[in-house]
């Protein structure tokens, strides 16, 4: 095997230094060497091979992936591994698996809802695997409305135990990770039910298969939902469905650390805030944002390399290409999904340490990210032509994986508009004088913001942390301001907060917008040492911001906060910014430090090394086993012969 | 079987003539009567269920699908169906395969660039399938250039033949559908060398399979790309890899009917007019179109049923819940999709019988069109929540199949930008006075656009057809007029259209949308039986544009097309029509006349019966062929039993 570099004059022209921005990237020199240290680990076994997943049917692709699993645990055990590396490890063998759920969903609902006895007897279980467990909420009939689900957990006095049951087809829990085939237990959501009295929804400990002989225990019907999106993708994950005929559970095992039911059947709420309950959700939305820039990394890496390496057009006289990477339409389409990539990045790290009005921005943010990683997989496809569509590109596969997370943990529309909810209570506080703190700090400047005026006068002038700063913080506040004041025309709030919730999830998007190009220009504040670093993420920051400038004008400039020649000017900033990219752009896509194992795509190899690749790559296809193909002898020859009259098909 | 129908109140709420409907949508009483008939025996068929496409491995599938095509052929030949109806009966087939490229691409491409006696010679072969044939244009290394591809077809004096070769790796054909394991011949287009001499790019008629065994002809090498997007998908199409080693055919099967090469080697233009050559892209184009919107009309009939039939949150005390449909937000995403398929099956009709700027149209509506649909395909996915990411949904094949569009056929961007330049070139013969004509009539009246004001004062000044089109034109005319402007300051115009290429691109989309509204808006005046019909659609095609002037609301107001009050007093106006279709909206997706085969999703039922269905469906996946899956015993007793150190994995 030859070592040649195709990208090698590329790398050399990066202006800063890669190995820096690999800490910054990683959150910190740790988490780089751990990182690091564990994706060489994983793509250098080849137990952990995807290149297969494509071809393999849906029984084959689970097993294989039952296999993994249990091999990298057995490797976590040998190795040592800490809570710290052996999660890194699992993100890098980038197979979607039941032990998402369990690590994910399952632990963090016991930490979180358990009182300290229930996680004294089930966490240790749990963190050896000796048992498995899901998130089992959903049904078939609710998602969203969680309050509406339909499962019963009703308190039986004389023998102290709940009685879990599906009344309905509608209530069988339908989509949980892992639940199909492999979890023994499960935290099942259930409206809780005493002496005829409802006392809301809450999560159950519940045993579904033996121990044993894994077989589900009496009075449980649990199966696996089927296919999902893709080939691959999230079908090695048993997504399953579960009904429950009269299942009797110890009332131990109801989580107890918010509401507990005592021996008598009298419910007393504990003094742990009520928030605490939804601490798994904002945990694990937290997670989802910095996935959403790590999905988002993987598929700008790939198109970013590619566009390096193809050239269309623009040779003078069969002289060598220009390199799509330079066509500006190409950077105006790829340029700002790289600058969001960091920009998740950066936000996701914040978010980690939030404390205040967390619900709403850990919802926003998680609907803002999901939903532009997810159209940035399939933009970065289509940057890639054609080769984009083959399933060795791994955009394909990138983008079935991703597909969901707009929907699950909260539907995004949903969650804007529970944003939206919050900014119009804050809106409605402000004459109160009570100062809106954190994310909404700057609505407390609300005068000022909504007669401000922005003096860009050229383009340059865009370069100014507080000038950007400003107009989007008046863009967000004036649009809160004005749907409040278009609200309180309704006689009914409730009804206008309905009829006007179109735009006002457009004035959560802004808000939550806001928030990440604030916390982009915080994180330029901070030192950041590395030849050139620093100025690139400036670079990045700006076409973070001003693409989105660029993309919803209509809201700068309708509400006045810009004009439209200093839109023109921002615009004309931005396009300048893609050249000062242009150069670095491979480096910048190096400095996620994303192996070959892991990106999983011939486009993106490191080397550039993409055409034999692809060559060598599609002999390996089954239908390419025979040189006549299966079926040639029953359904062609009689075609091509005319024969097909008198043939039993 | 119950047959109840749980949209039965859905439909008897609607306020026109379904059947009418069906005819203005299919075009004519008889177009609507042939497809009908189609539709009805493809989905009574048992040979041509789909459901089973998802858990196929890609060789069982693909032999499926040769049986599929066979079977149909048989029916074709047995019913005697005419030309039209035979294509009809292949479209509600629904399975991609080589059998579109062969009628799609290779027909058309000898009809338009084959010679009288060429198209003698073949066409019978082809329209008897006695040869089976393929459109090889896209290399390994180029696609949107097709100056640049590489095969040669170098004249050999003696042998009065061609050589066909493939001189470099990435001059290998790459992507042909139907070329990998099935077509006897191919449209191969190499650069024509004559004595040395390059002559530009041509189709070739090349054998590449012996008609007795099926094997590839010596110096051929032939075989499949591998897996693409998706499970089912385009999988089913053998899409190929081919090279030649000095291939030779007669001189005769150069596609001679604009150049033709003599005995002596001589190149001789035939007088037929140059842009003939584009004949067969210019209609395939127009197919396209025409897909668009039924991609798009099948997606959405699938949301808008399921959008009806879900409900989540609003109940008072365990009543009935609200309809998801209901919600505003719901309808802010899924009608104007509503409103963009009965658009775009219009601009498709008219498409047809173009004959003024066909290229710079079908381009630029290829491009928009396509686009559109695959991110509605996506949204219509998000808008069934959860459930709309199982396979069984449909959608997420529906996408898989339909993401290609926006590249293949000439990548949209590439597309757009030859529109910008159709319309520079139209901006910049102004002056010297020369009348558009075509689709660019109205920038004849530039001098008005560009100073024209937009007097609406209430949101019902909106529902006026001659106030939308002058706005759509002016923005359209003030954005091409003005990156003219900016273009005339390069002293070197190429490097001003490159660099200024993402605009331009803006000004070419905002052409194409006012090219569809207008067409919606003649469409109307046309003569439309049946109660309530035309008022539908005129609801509808103001929703249309009145959600492209929301969505690109920057582009009209920094034009000064519109105010910011305006454009406020439009958006009100839109979200009132939304509830003008609500109560008509399942009758709207009920005139597609989809039978539930076509659809081939279980959210989408007619008869709304989904959440049995999905349980139902959810059994027949491989995984639950055993209560303990494949693998239990390997890989999950050991990790429970903690006897994974041992374990040899
Ligand atoms: C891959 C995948 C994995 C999953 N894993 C799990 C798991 O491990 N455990 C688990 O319990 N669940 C899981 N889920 C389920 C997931 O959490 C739900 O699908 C999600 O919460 C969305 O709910 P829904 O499907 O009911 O959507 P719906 O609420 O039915 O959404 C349908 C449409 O209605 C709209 N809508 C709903 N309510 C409103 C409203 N009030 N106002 C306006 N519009 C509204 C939505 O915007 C959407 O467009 C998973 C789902 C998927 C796809
Ligand atoms: C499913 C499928 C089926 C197909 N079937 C056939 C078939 O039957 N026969 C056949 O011959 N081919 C077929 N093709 C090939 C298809 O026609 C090409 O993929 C398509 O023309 C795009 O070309 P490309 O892949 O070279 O894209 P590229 O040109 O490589 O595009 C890559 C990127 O570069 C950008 N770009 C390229 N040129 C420029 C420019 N001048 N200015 C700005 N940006 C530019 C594009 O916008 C894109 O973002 C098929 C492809 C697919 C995916
Ligand atoms: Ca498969």
């Amino acid at each position: 095997m030859e070592a040649v570099d195709h990208l090698a004059e590329e790398r050399n022209r990066a202006e800063f230094d890669v190995e820096e921005m690999k800490i910054v990237w990683a959150g910190s020199r740790k988490e780089f060497e751990v990182s690091d240290r564990m994706a060489r680990l994983v793509a250098s076994d080849p137990v952990f091979r995807k290149d297969n997943r494509g071809i393999l049917g849906r029984k084959e692709l689970f097993k294989n992936t039952l296999r993994k699993v249990a091999y990298a645990w057995k490797r976590i055990i040998e190795l040592r591994l800490s809570e710290e590396e052996a999660s890194k490890l699992r993100f890098f063998v980038d197979e979607p698996a039941f032990t998402d759920l369990h690590w994910g969903m399952f632990v963090p609902a016991i930490k979180g809802q358990g009182t300290d006895e229930q996680q004294q007897k089930w966490l240790p279980l749990a963190y050896k695997m000796q048992i498995i467990g899901c998130y089992a909420q959903t049904e078939l009939g609710h998602g969203s409305n969680v309050q509406g689900l339909e499962t019963t957990a009703t308190f039986d006095h004389e023998t102290d135990e709940f009685v879990i049951h599906s009344p309905t087809l509608t209530s069988s829990k339908w989509w949980p990770g892992g639940l199909g085939k492999i979890s023994t237990h499960a935290v099942v959501y259930a409206r809780l039910v005493i002496d005829g009295k409802e006392h809301g929804v809450h999560g159950f400990i519940v045993q579904l298969r033996s121990l044993d002989d894994h077989l589900p225990l009496p009075g449980i019907t649990v199966g696996d939902i089927g296919m999902k999106f893709g080939n691959g993708a999230n079908n090695t994950v048993d997504n399953g469905v579960l009904r429950f005929d009269h299942v009797r559970i110890p009332r131990e095992q109801m989580l107890q650390r918010v509401l507990q039911v005592t021996r008598e059947g009298k419910c007393v709420e504990s003094n742990v805030p009520r928030q605490l309950i939804y601490g798994t959700m904002v945990y694990v939305r937290q997670i989802i944002v910095a996935d959403a820039s790590r999905a988002l990394s993987r598929a700008v890496c790939i198109a970013t390399r590619y566009s390096a390496v193809r050239r269309q057009f623009g040779s003078q006289d069969g002289g060598v290409e220009t390199q799509v990477i330079d066509y500006k339409t190409q950077q105006s389409r790829l340029f700002p999904l790289l600058a969001s990539a960091y920009a998740f990045r950066f936000v996701g790290e914040w978010l980690k340490w939030l404390y205040t009005d967390v619900h709403a921005c850990t919802a926003g943010l998680k609907s803002l990210t999901t939903s532009v990683t997810a159209d940035a997989i399939e933009e970065c496809r289509k940057l890639c032509g054609g080769h984009g569509y083959l399933f060795a590109s791994g955009l394909p596969e990138l983008f079935a994986v991703y597909a969901p997370a707009p929907t699950f943990e909260g539907d995004n529309i949903v969650l804007l508009l529970q944003v939206a909810r919050f900014l119009m209570k804050t809106v409605s506080q402000l004459p109160s004088g009570k100062k809106p703190v954190g994310t909404t700090a700057y609505m407390g400047r609300a005068e000022h913001l909504l007669q401000c005026r922005c003096n860009v006068q050229k383009a340059e002038d865009w370069l100014n942390p507080s000038v950007v700063l400003e107009v989007f913080e008046a863009r967000a506040a004036r649009m809160s301001v004005a749907r409040a004041q278009n609200l309180s025309k309704f006689a009914n709030p409730e009804e206008g907060f309905a009829e006007l919730s179109p735009v006002l999830v457009e004035a959560a998007v802004a808000h939550c917008q806001l928030i990440v190009v604030s916390k982009f220009f915080e994180k330029l504040q901070q030192d950041i040492p590395g030849k050139g670093v620093k100025q690139q993420l400036q670079v990045l920051c700006y076409i973070y911001a001003l693409n989105i400038l660029h993309k919803h004008l209509g809201d700068f400039i309708a509400t006045g906060c810009i004009s439209a020649k200093q839109a023109s000017l921002a615009n004309d900033l931005l396009r300048s910014l893609y050249s000062k990219v242009r150069p670095n752009a491979i480096a910048l896509v190096d400095a996620f430090n994303y192996t070959d194992h892991f990106l999983g795509s011939i486009l993106g190899r490191y080397d550039g090394n993409v055409y034999p690749k692809l060559y060598e790559e599609a002999w390996k296809d089954p239908l390419n086993d025979s040189v006549v193909p299966d079926g040639y002898q029953e359904y062609i020859r009689p075609l091509l012969k005319q024969q097909l009259r008198n043939a039993r098909l």
